[in-house]
Formats: C-alpha cells, structure tokens, sequence
C-alpha cells in the first residue's frame, strides 16, 4: 500500500468535507438554533485535519487499484468519524457511537436511526442530517473529483471504488469531467424536487430536507412518522416519482441530455427496473386490499409509495408497513436486496446484478440443452464479458455471506429472527427500516454497541460494494510485499 | 428429448421401487396390522405400470446430458407418486396431496410431516415411511445402477445428475461398480447402527427405521416427539455419531477401505465440515448455559445432537429448539443452508461448495491485490478449474432464487415470516423441521395446496441440485430441435 498518498488523498477529501458543513452553520445561523459555534468548531477541526494530513509530503507514483479501494474505504470512515461531530459537540447526540451511526447511516444513504424523538433536534443539525444523504448519494469522492482537477494517479481507480454498479461508465473521457456532468445532473433535479415540493405545499427547509433525502435515496426525514406525517397525497407522488428517478442510472440522463431517448426506452436495466416496481405495485396493492387493510385506492397509494421507496433503497414511510400480510412484506424484503439501477445513488445488490444473473442461471440450462453451443451473457445486444459476469456471482455471494455473518452477530442483542435478519439487509442495502422493532416506527436506539458497529461496517461495506472494505481489513494488503 | 428411452429408464425405476416394497408387505404381515392388502395391491401398480413402461420400444442410441437429467427429475416425481400409494390405499393419509407430501418428503429424506399423530400409524406404514428416507438418500436411481449391469447409454449422466456434490467421483472405472460399492459401505453402516441401537436398548423395530432415517439423513421418526421421546443419551449419541458419518463423502471410506487413511485426513472439506460442527456445538452450548435454559452438561447434549443432525440435514430433534435463543437458532439455520458433505447422504449447499465459495471470495481479494499474480482456487493441492468454480458461484444463485421465490408463494398462507422462510430452507435443503410453526414440534399438515406443491417441488429440487428440476420445466429442453 502507498500509505503517503492515501492518506494525502484522505486530506483532501476532509477538506472538502468541512467546506460541505457551511450551508448546515449558515442554517444554525439563520435560525438562531444555538448551535451555530458547534459546526464552527466542527468545520475548524475537519478543515485542518484535512490540511494537515494533504500536507504529508509524498510522491504520486506507484498508485494501484488496491490503494484506490483503500482511498475509498478509510475516506468513508474518516467522513463518518468527523461528520459525527456537531452531532457530539452540541450534544444533540452525546453518545460517540450513536452520533457514529447516525451519520454513517447519513453518508451510506442508509437512513436508519438511532433518534427516538428526530422532531426535538434543531434545524442546523435535522439539515447537517438530511445533507449527508444528499453528499453520499453521489459519493463524497466523485464530489472531490468534480470539485478539483486531479488528486493525483489513480482517479479511476477511486471512481470505480466508489461508484455502484458491475461496470463504471464513463461518459465522457475525462473522469473529472464525468463526475461534474454527474452533479450537476444530481443538483438541477434536486431543485426540481424542492421547487415541487414547496408547491405541493411543503414549508421551505422541509422540501430542501427532503429533497436530499430522495436525491441521495437516503430516507432521512425530519418528522417522527417520516413522509406520513404530511398526510399530503401530492407530496407522497412527488417523492415516489423522484426517488424513482434518483434510483435510474445517470448515465442514461446523460444520454438523454446528448438527444439519446431511444437508448433510453433500449435499456434493458431501465426496463427490468420499472417491470419489478410495477409488477410489484400490482401484487401489494391486491394483498392490501384483499386483506381489506384499506380501499383500493388506498392501497394503491401506499403500495405506490412503498415500493417507489424501498426498491430505490430510500426508506421513507408513509404507513407503518410492518402491520402488512406476509406475503406484501417479503416482496418487500426482496426489493431490498434488490436495490435500484447500476450508476445510481441507490443501493442494494442492482437491478443491472440481479438480471446478469437471472440469464447466468438460463445459460447454465442453456448449456446442458445444447452442450456443443457457444453460450454468452448479453445486456441489450453487447455480450457481457466473462470476468463481469463471475464478479456479479462473487458480488452476490460476499452479500449473501456478510448477511449471515452480520444476523449472528447482531442476534447476540436477544431480538427476534426477523428483526435482526432486517436490520442487516437494511444496513447492507442502505434502505434504513426494516420490519419488526426496527420497522418504519422503530430505531436503532436499543441495540448494543457490537450491533451498532456491525451495522456501521455493513452500511458502509453496502455502499460501496464491498471490494474496498475486504481489502482495507485483508492482512493480504498490509504486507510489505505488497506496499 | 429422447422421450423413448426415458419412458423406458422410468419403467426400471418403478419396477425397483415395486420391489423395495416388499420388507414393508413383510412387516405388514409379522404384525398383523392389517394394511398387507395395500401393500400388495401398491406393489402390483407400480410393478406393472413400471413393466408397461420398460416394454415400450426403442433404441439405446443417443441419450445426451438432457436425457439424463430428465429421468432423473421424473423418476423422482414418479417414485413419489406411486410411493404414495400405501398410504392412499390403506386410508393412513387419504388425502392424496398429503400423500404425496410425505413421500416426496421421504424420497427427498427432509423428512417433514404433515401427521400430527405419527404414533398412531400402523406398522407396516411406518416402515415404509422410514424405508424411503433409506432409499432416497443413497438414491434410487444409483440403486437401479447397482442392481442392473446397464440402463442403456448415459448411466454417467444419470449418475451425476443424481449424485450431490459439485463434481461426481468415479471409485472404480465402471459406474454399475461404484454403485454397488457405495451401497454396500451403505447397507453395512445401516447395519452397525441398527445392532448398536438395540444395545442401547431400542427396540428392534425402532433400531431399524430410525436407522434408516439416519442412513438416509432424512429424519422420520415414529415418535411425535421424535428421538426426545426416548430420553436416552446413548440413543442420542449413536444417533448423533451416526448421522454425523453418514454426511460425509462415501468416497472418503472406500479410501479407507483400500487402506489410505491419512487421505481421510488430508481432506479439506472434511476438516471443514468437522471444524463446522465443534464450532457450532461450542457456540450454541454456551449461548444455551448463558441464557440458563439447560445446566452445562445438558447444553452439550443438546446442541451436540441438534447441530449433528442439522448440518447433515437429518432433521431429528431431542428438545424443542424453536424455543432455543436467536443467536442458537441463526446457527442453525446457517448449517441448515450449508449442509453436509459431497457425495454423501446429506442435502444443502454442501460443505465443499461453501468451502469453494470463501475461496473464491478470497481470490477475489487477492486478485485486485495483486493484479498481475494468476489466482487459482484449489481444494487440497488439486486445482479446481474454473467451470467447477463458475458452477458452485451458479449453483449457490439458483439455490437463493428458488428460496426467494418460494419463500413468497409459500407467504401466501398468511403464516409468519420466520415460519416460511424456514419451510423453505427445510424442503431446499431436505432437513425437515424450520423454525416457529413448522418447528420440531409442529408440521406442515395446514399449509395450503399451493404451499405444499411448491414446497414438493423445492425438496426434489434440493435433492437433485436444482439442474434436473429445473431442465424438465424448461421450455428449451422439448423444443422440437432438441429432441
């Protein structure tokens, strides 16, 4: 490992990080909340860490894949530890390790909390909150690589880190120019989401809360009973039709944007992924009402809303969907793992995954029907390469294995089968509920430590699929071989 | 589809299974129980039906992989039908959808229930019932290769779509050899457990099903509170000894019949296995002692029978472990998933494939570590090529995908998330007991139709691996070009 520039590139990204806090200190301000001197200190300290450590001397060369993964695991942790502290410092959350996970779930896009009353917080934290959703959504390093020029060899070794998906897509040959093309298309529909919101009749500062949560498919919300508490039909569409759109890949917006619409309506993800929601609105929708827990239209508004914001990994409730039939909660467990399209700030295992091995499992038939003939996996018309397709069957088994390994560890807490099982699927797709006690009205506030931090690894080894936190904690990658 | 030759090959699987009958006819008739009638009406049927089907003309001449695959999968199904008809006929199950659940149940050896009074059974019933645990788990279909010396071309494709584990071993260069071998050690093992069950003082008749029930790994008893009712703990031992040899690969003791001890030792999926099952009875003895549910002594008893007789999918139970603390219970549904050895009695994803998987897993990480190295995956010193890893990765999917979808057919029945979900894993990986309503105290008797088809479908699924089930429901299979 190249210990010098990874830990100058952690500086950078640090920075960058306690820049971000500003708008949270401008909101504290506005407010008057109190806790304006919190986020200062926050930011001074973040700002300098990050100054300190980019001023480690060091030489750009010999940058490999591995100290990419490296760059991108610890930058998560080090985000994490440092985003915890205007939670600490103002006591909004004394606790260290609870202010830990609330903002590793914020990063993650995860939105589960430990919050048992989020209503009591001030509006500078409930902002800082709802902002991690939003910077982790796109990734807080494709964000350092739009913002600067280069952070030395290796950007794509970092973007590829960072980025969800079986394949990282360039759009355009330049990375640095990729990833502003990428947020500029996240902020223009961000504002298009607040604008509507505020329309639909939602205050200012909770469209804007709000909005980052859809756009990150975060699922941060300010009210206790999250989007239900508006009780508001429009405001439920919006967010569905949004969190759908943030869970699209933005490749394909760009192809929009470049005059590309029939690629659109070609995409055989995009197709799969809008097949999934509608077939799966359909089916909650009959369970709901065939169980007559609300009217037809009720139900399929909140089957609507629900699958919109669980298949995209955002989390959101508009009912307690934890008092469902069994039958509407398992597809809903199923769209957890699921997850939204490749290349979007959605989570879990990707619609683009889940069809790879779909037709994996038909070539295997294929192959014992026709023996003598060449058997290949296609996306669209292009044949997707061999080495893709068995890291798609390694990437489902290492989810499925620290799913296993994660239920054993949080079932310690003594909770049911079915509440630890959840909890870890929630963390590892970064949805944020799951069923049971940690259902849209429960939290993570009673769950120990070791669970916690269990969590925490699974939230951000979800998020950035895996590859970069086995290797940050594979002895393999620290020995001296290998620096 | 050279239907031809598959209707024949039927024809001698049913004829076998006329055949196997009759110690159940015998055992009708020492006890006077009144059922020797069924039986021998049941032997005539399916004697006759299978003689009808062996008389259809045809040629030897190309039977391809496909063909293979396809008798396999219909002489499971048809072995369960006509297995059913003691039961029918006898009026012991007059429901033919139960009937058929049991026998499938049987074959599959899961070995779970829809009786709710197994103790009221007559005699020559219950033999049967424990006599296909016996014969499904070595197979029958190797059973019919190691009476008859040939059932045309392609006993290799029949042998290997019968036989569990990633790749099949050939112990001696003629199949119909090692067919006969691998019964043998079978027939002796049986044997010994059967005279060491009467020392420890059950009675003969008991000795000999639950003998079969072991053998098999499939875990009829027939007692409603299965081994728990004898309150033995020698009984328990033998039996936990017993099962515990009998989930592992019958290679490994033709090895050692032939004098290569230290190969027993070498074997790395043995050491897993056995490394699995201490871990396990470690971990849950203390968790049972911490949560004061038994003293220390008891808590070894317990979790030493239970993690026996579930990692080898064998299914008895010595106490209610549904009541057993979640950390306990999670262990053993992860054995449940992860079964016993290759090439033995045992269902699930099979130790050596788990053991493939990690190893894959960790190539995975060594090849972005060291991107120029060349990674293999290697069992023991032998290199395992790529088809066999991309297969086991395959295999491991298709296992997920039919859990999944099972899982919500199965959910349809209104019952709890943990009761299907366990069903599932119980019928996929031929166990028997799950967890809440279909614990070991509980059956399967008031599940839907529906449920108890797709769960059928799931233990012959399981059994066969997935590919014979899945290539008889292929369309591609009988398209005309195939055939």
């Amino acid at each position: 490992m190249n210990i010098r520039i990874i830990l100058k590139s952690l500086g950078i990204v640090l920075f960058i990080e306690g820049l971000c806090m500003f708008p949270s200190l401008l909101v504290s301000v506005i407010f008057r909340d109190g806790d304006a001197l919190s986020f200062v200190i926050s930011i001074l300290v973040t700002v300098a860490a990050g100054f300190l450590l980019y001023k480690i001397p060091g030489n750009n060369s010999k940058f490999y894949a591995r100290d990419g993964f490296a760059v991108v695991a610890l930058s998560w942790i080090a985000i994490s530890l440092f985003g915890a502290l205007p939670y600490i410092i103002s006591r909004t959350i004394p606790s260290f390790i609870d202010a830990f996970f609330e903002t590793v779930s914020g990063f993650t896009t995860t939105g589960s909390s430990i919050l048992n009353d989020i209503e009591s917080l001030p509006r500078g934290i409930l902002f800082w909150r709802s902002f991690t959703n939003w910077m982790g959504g796109m990734g807080i390093l494709v964000l350092t690589l739009a913002v600067l020029p280069s952070i030395g060899a290796g950007t794509l070794h970092i973007m590829r880190a960072e980025s969800p998906g079986p394949s990282t897509e360039k759009l355009v040959p330049k990375l640095g120019q990729t990833a502003k093309i990428l947020y500029t298309i996240y902020v223009v529909m961000t504002c298009i989401q607040v604008i509507l919101l505020m329309i639909a009749g939602m205050p200012l500062f909770d469209s804007l809360v709000h909005a980052f949560a859809s756009a990150g498919t975060g699922g941060f919300s300010i009210r206790n009973s999250s989007i239900g508490a508006y009780g508001n039909v429009y405001i439920e569409i919006i967010i569905t039709v949004f969190t759908v759109l943030f869970g699209v890949n933005f490749g394909l917006y760009y192809r929009l944007i470049k005059g590309d619409a029939k690629g659109l309506f070609r995409d055989e993800e995009l197709r799969f992924y809008f097949g999934t929601i509608i077939a799966s609105i359909a089916l909650i929708t009959i369970d709901l009402y065939r169980h007559g827990l609300f009217t037809l239209g009720q139900s399929l508004r909140h089957s609507s809303f629900q699958v919109g914001t669980i298949i995209t990994t955002t989390g959101f409730s508009s009912t307690d969907f934890n008092l469902w039939p069994s039958f509407s909660k398992i597809i809903l467990v199923i769209l957890m793992v699921f997850g939204a399209c490749a290349g979007s700030t959605g989570g879990g295992i990707k619609c683009m995954r889940i069809l790879m091995l779909l037709k994996t499992a038909r070539r295997e038939i294929a192959g014992v029907i026709h023996p003598r003939a060449v058997h290949t996996v296609k996306a669209g018309n292009k044949v997707i390469d061999e080495d893709t397709v068995k890291g798609t069957l390694i990437y489902f088994f290492i989810y499925s294995a620290f799913f296993a390994v994660s239920v054993l560890l949080v079932s310690l807490n003594g909770k049911d089968l079915v509440t630890s099982a959840t909890s870890v699927i929630a963390a590892l797709s970064n949805i944020g509920p799951g069923l049971e006690a940690v259902g849209p009205m429960g939290n993570f506030s009673d769950f120990s430590i070791l669970s916690k931090l269990i969590l925490c690894l699974d939230m951000i080894a979800g998020r950035l699929e895996f590859l970069p936190v086995l290797i940050l904690f594979s002895p393999m990658a620290w020995k001296k071989g290998s620096m």
